[in-house]
């Protein structure tokens, strides 16, 4: 308890105007008085996850961003194009804040027993506004880390662990027994690796680059696609008829990709076919996109039958299908494993106000492998 | 029994061969003798469907066609370009025939009392290789017309009836409550209104001309909204709102339209939303692809939130998934209501050599509403 009782705390805002602004601000907010069953984390580890920077960036053109206000109180702003104000109809003038998960030291803690034993704790929530020094979170959701994690060990205890976790639960529970993973040298891709080496389940690995190649093979990946060589639909089929996949995971969304990819599963289904079926083969091949870190349009020839799917995946609907039992051993396989299976890599620590300064802003805003921050709230403010 | 004991006869053959050559032409053929469960019915009448003609074709270049042969035996050779021979593998060098349903007389029976009983009736059956003057057929598999019914009555008996019906099943399986659908002026487009007015369901119609529209709307169609207007987006997400529905089956494939339906769906669903959600609608938008009329690739914006999905359609896998019980069900409403509700059109009658005309292929592979065939096998050879 370094901070006693502090009662307003700084808080990353984010506010699409109507005129057709975006503005990124830190505002001083109250801290409500707690509940009994309430605790107060002092916020010191939350990451920049690609889902974040859609709310915080909404659909504004950052290349037109500019700084004003003061060192420790940034402004930015930055247009709207006219064409995507439609699909920020429910958000204008709305000030929101932003960060869906993070950790941090409870400072503060309800009058029940199950709150009072946190004090002082380190504990991991997915509560939104974690982009604040403070965070008031109920006891139920809060994640309590091993002891000797830090707060940056537990930054990340939710999207990418529970999201990996939830591809292998989908795997199974739509009857396939392999995957496919794209951007896949990613903190999750990487997660996904250490998770399907455990379980013994074949992963198909699509990266761009070479040092991504590098980086999974040192790791033990057996299956390593890589996009941009010449040969890379025939190595995607090899790795498919090697590993029977027929369900992909796919952070980019835009471009061809998911489409190459059912393509491909259905050469690789073809090779093995007993008999020709106009239709193309009868087994189904489904393709997720759970992120659209390419932002072209999604476009795909139809060379592979007719028992197909393509759609979207989101954790939080996820969580909600499945049985809670199943959720919560999920959430405790996380916890036990944290800096193993599921440790994250960041690239650099900033602070609230560097989450605001244009420089910086151009680096994370790459959503590129090796540029993944973390934000300390409290960094600066000590 | 017009036709004493035929043993042969003509059978419509495609053959794509490894040289990369389509060949299209008539074959005699011995009639094998009956089982006991069998009979023989010499074919009458039987449609041209898109998914016969994917069968006749294949993925050759009908502007390469060329004609040899015969008036009574014509032949039609076209090229398979290169690039499109890797979707024929399953069938090079094997002669097939076409023809998924069709309907006509029983002119021979096996000997258990169902085949016997059916002689000199008219049935109808989706067995294959129905571009057969004669076709044996299990009894099991025969749909007995209603008296009075003629061969061409009953044609199409099963493709068309049973997709538009298993439209209506999945939209109730599946959860929703109301029907979007494209190239809605066709046979199974017309099939589809009068089921869902019969059914109180409310269903957006989407058609590319005015004419389609006035055909559709003197039919008692209430929403029918036309992608060539202008207005088309503004058109069809009034609709989706005055109706709701958020599935739609649609015949067209390629090009924008499917991604067009979902975007005007969640913008739909946005106009009654209680509060904003970064992932868009909650609710699961889907468009199943059970055609390919438009053969561009398929593109889209990911303008509709994460509670999407994309998928194809198949008519038999449908059939093999729901209860038979069910399905048997769906087949006798389309025998009840053979000559009102799934009441086909054809704009001409011809014969199997007539189907190897280059002029004529010209016309009925445009697969245009209004260009729909029916090929009498037995025509001219009597």
């Amino acid at each position: 308890m370094t901070t006693p009782n502090p009662r307003t705390g700084l808080q990353l805002r984010s506010l699409i105007m109507k005129s057709g602004e975006l503005e990124l601000s830190l505002a001083s907010v109250p801290l409500p008085e707690l509940g009994a069953d309430e605790v107060l984390v002092r916020v010191e580890a939350s990451p920049l996850n690609p889902s974040d920077l859609g709310l915080l960036f909404g659909t504004a053109d950052m290349g037109t961003a500019t700084a004003s206000g003061t060192s420790d109180r940034p402004v930015v702003t930055a247009r709207v194009p006219e064409g995507a104000m439609k699909a920020m109809a429910g958000r204008l003038d709305d000030s929101m804040p932003v960060g869906n998960e993070g950790a941090g030291v409870v400072v503060e803690a309800g009058s029940s027993a199950a709150a009072q034993a946190l004090l002082g704790k380190t504990v991991a929530a997915i509560a939104g506004a974690m982009y604040s020094q403070y965070r008031v979170v109920p006891v139920a959701q809060c994640l309590l880390l091993p002891e000797g994690a830090t707060p940056a060990d537990g930054a990340s205890s939710f999207v990418n662990p529970l999201t990996a976790l939830g591809m292998v639960e989908t795997m199974r529970r739509e009857g396939h027994t392999a995957l496919v993973h794209t951007a896949a040298a990613s903190n999750l891709g990487q997660m996904l690796n250490r998770i399907c080496m455990q379980d013994g389940i074949a992963l198909v690995n699509i990266v761009r680059k070479q040092e991504q190649t590098d980086l999974l093979k040192a790791m033990g990946a057996k299956y390593v696609c890589d996009a941009s060589a010449p040969t890379f639909l025939q190595d995607l089929t090899d790795a498919l008829v090697a590993t029977g996949a027929t369900l992909a995971f796919d952070a980019t969304g835009g471009g061809r990709l998911g489409g190459q990819i059912l393509g491909c599963m259905e050469a690789a289904l073809n090779k093995t076919a007993k008999e020709y079926s106009r239709y193309g083969s009868t087994t189904h091949k489904q393709v997720y996109l759970y992120g659209g870190l390419d932002t072209r349009p999604t476009e795909f020839v139809r060379n592979f039958g007719m028992a197909w799917g393509m759609g979207g995946w989101l954790l939080f609907p996820f969580l909600q299908k499945i049985d809670p039992a199943v959720a919560q051993a999920l959430k405790q396989r996380v916890a036990a494993e944290l800096k193993t299976t599921f440790a994250s890599h960041y690239s650099k620590e900033i602070s609230l106000a560097e989450v605001l300064d244009l420089g910086t802003i151009a680096v994370y805003n790459q959503r590129a492998t090796g540029t993944k921050y973390l934000i300390n709230p409290n960094k600066g403010l000590a």
